[in-house]
């Protein structure tokens, strides 16, 4: 009788690097997305992988995917399992490859400001490491302290202060990556080149489907001089939007600008609510003398379009609560669904789309709340971060109301004229929509690349592509 | 007897847009590349296409695509032929496709900042739609004048003022583009996404060999309300480099930063060399009071460095003919070959290349003049611009040394670990050494893109890949 692929895989790595233990095999079977999370606790949990293999270099990874293609054993990818949008999700045949113990920082570079972390490391690791030497990443998504560098880079993931320091793609310079092939892509860190297409770009944001992350290189920062915060209130979401428009298109860059709306400001800054206003924070960094000239500038800016200054305290709140991650189960157990979903969309259709979700979210059964905040700005837009809470009356609603909501944001989001997804990515939530985002000729592309990296289609199957 | 591709194309388009006569096909046989002109001159003429095709709309550029997908004939884009790397040079078999009837404004949005203008829109023409609003492209390379913005997003363009705005990839949000399929490809135009790879970066940088670019979306700015520029001193190009590297990793952006070796001091400033000095030139540009701490932070560290103020004329000079191309026929005729290089390193290396390069170039026969400027600059390093003349005894010795000069700095840059091209392209030139810089698995990775999007290789030959 033919091996099975975990004996295949423990003569290729040791046994020690591949687990079959039921409780690690459960723990790993997906990510944070709420449904799997409902699905868990409403008695449809999702079968648990064959394996996790847990490689400790390059090479290992290389032996898991070459065992993998050559069985046409289908192989999932796993950081901290923090991803929202169901995209870690196994089958029983699947090896799920646990990145964990590859964390090493093969560089630290402090004169051309360079670091290449393994992609197993925890965000806020590689952030210690890199303050330590009094140097910052300059990339802070909220899932800092429960998420890898190699799984920001598979979900293209935004940071907090991307206003000034940009998103992921901005501050990745090289990637190591082992193809479906087996082969070793390692990208050059020169600090700018014409050479054919920029080969990194094709596995930013590629949710684990064209091959395996194995280390990430980012550009980094000096800790700036200083940092000053400033906070304002708006009478209305559209009076705060342009107020961010304004401030972004004249040429001032403060690294977190955030907008909340009222029932968010009620929600997160319960003491300082005003009226029915949004309330706008923004943190400046960098050289003391730009800072200071910057704040003066946005308060002007404020305060010609009337939007009063509001208690700093709230600016305070945010920074020391920023990374603070509810789980999802107390309110699953009490029958509530809950979700954010994030958007994009340019400074015209912004407004509208705010509007048209929570009116729409508002028609849904046992609605309790639909909220949303800015959190990312741009020259030619903003997103959107909603959040939504539904309580129906049977508990086998949960899911059909939590489809529901994801549709009416979607298609209110589309026929705005905005864009799926700010920064969570497709995974197994988004993918019926995706071809109204790409086009078909983008999701045929994408499909092809697929094809022709990973033939077997092993890497992650039933994420990103809506037909993989 | 079966039509030919010229009976195709005019039947599919009409005549007038597609031509035969003799100097039309003469004029697009090839870019600007050193060896093509040279060859030219010494009785080695490349040939001329079969046909140059003029479209009007992208549906022309679809019908072109599909006859000679049908008909597995070459199809080489042309913009305005500036390339400088042999990106266009044809065969007697080729379809021509200029884009130079292709220049319309799609789109000119004053509130997203955004503009979509056809891809052979001439750059300083798209610069000037924008200008009349107010606005900028922030993009300013200096072939703007005999460029297009198509050119721009091939070749992977750089810009004057990159410093602070970023290349053809930081500015261009999204494209237009024909793939070899006689797809439309049309990417959108939110102000960022997590919807899989972002795939316009397959195309930025494709060099014509992955489809046809029909359109391009940039991000615009407002024209900046202030600019100041500055100008300094530097003993030597180490010292140089270390305050341009100390200004940057402060945190300061200054759109322009550009340094001279004294050789180039003393051709383009020759009325402001001191010593044997290195110069600094900048431009500051933004709000007001930004510029004004920008330039005074500068000159704290410029003096940190005991580097002296120089006459700002040189920044008003270089403002005035920063667009001047010179030709290189005069030198050719007189039987000086000559060109230019721009290669890439991180801060730790830059210095070495320099001293090596033109140590290097200045063992070559007949060698008149080696000498270099950094002209874009990053956190984690810096380009430089290579420039240089030989008189060779023999005209007959001109195309070997001029591929000696290549060689040579190629190699060096190479082993001193820098890139092999910051800004201009592989183009034929530097094809032989792509390997050296993406790695045999980049390579390879380049190599299946190709063969997926254009299986019959229609798309430039030649250009770009090694084994193309």
């Amino acid at each position: 009788m033919a091996r099975s692929i975990v004996e295949i895989l423990k003569e290729a790595l040791g046994g020690e690097k591949v687990l079959t233990a039921k409780q690690v095999l459960r723990e790993r079977r997906h990510d944070t997305w709420a449904l799997s999370i409902l699905d868990d606790m409403q008695g449809r949990p999702a079968p648990a992988p064959c394996c996790v293999v847990q490689p400790s270099e390059t090479a290992d990874v290389v032996a898991v995917v070459n065992a993998c293609r050559e069985n046409r054993t289908p192989l999932v990818p796993f950081g901290l399992g923090s991803g929202v949008c169901g995209g870690v999700r196994v089958d029983s045949d699947t090896v799920l490859l646990d990145m964990g113990n590859m964390t090493r920082v093969r560089l630290l570079d402090k004169v051309n400001l360079l670091a290449t972390f393994e992609a197993g490391l925890r965000g806020a690791d590689a952030e210690t490491i890199a303050a330590r030497q009094g140097l910052t990443l300059g990339h802070y998504p909220q899932s800092i302290d429960i998420s890898t560098v190699g799984g920001w880079v598979a979900t293209r993931s935004a940071g907090q202060f991307s206003t000034a320091y940009g998103n992921i793609e901005d501050v990745v310079v090289g990637l190591e990556v082992v193809l479906p092939s087996g082969e070793i892509l390692v990208t050059r860190q020169t600090p700018r080149a014409s050479t054919g297409p920029d080969l990194k770009n094709i596995f930013i944001g590629s949710e684990g489907t064209l091959g395996v992350m194995t280390a990430v290189t980012f550009s980094l920062r000096w800790k700036p001089e200083k940092r000053a915060v400033s906070a304002y209130y708006a009478p209305d979401m559209d009076r705060g939007f342009e107020l961010q428009q304004f401030i972004i298109q004249s040429g001032w860059y403060p690294p977190v600008m955030r907008q909340y709306d009222f029932m968010e400001v009620k929600r997160n800054f319960p003491e300082q609510t005003r009226d029915s206003d949004a309330l706008i924070i923004m943190v400046h960094e960098g050289p003391n003398s730009r800072v200071d000239v910057e704040k003066k500038a946005c308060a002007m800016l404020a305060a010609d379009m009337g939007c009063d200054p509001a208690p700093v305290e709230t600016v305070h709140r945010w920074l020391e609560e920023r990374n603070h991650v509810t789980g999802f189960e107390p309110l699953l157990e009490k029958g509530i669904i809950v979700d954010t979903i994030e958007v994009a969309a340019p400074w015209d259709r912004i407004g509208l789309i705010y509007k048209s979700v929570i009116r729409s979210l508002g028609e849904v059964e046992g609605i309790r709340a639909a909220s949303s905040h800015s959190s990312h700005c741009y020259r030619s837009g903003l997103n959107l971060y909603f959040t939504f809470a539904a309580k129906p009356d049977d508990r086998a609603k949960m899911a059909p109301i939590y489809n529901e909501c994801w549709q009416r944001t979607m298609e209110e989001t589309l026929a705005a004229g905005g864009g799926i997804s700010h920064h969570h990515g497709i995974g197994r939530v988004r993918r019926e929509w995706l071809s109204r985002e790409l086009g078909e000729p983008g999701v045929r592309l994408l499909a092809d690349l697929k094809h022709t990296l990973d033939p077997y289609h092993i890497m992650n199957p039933g994420v990103l592509l809506p037909h993989g």
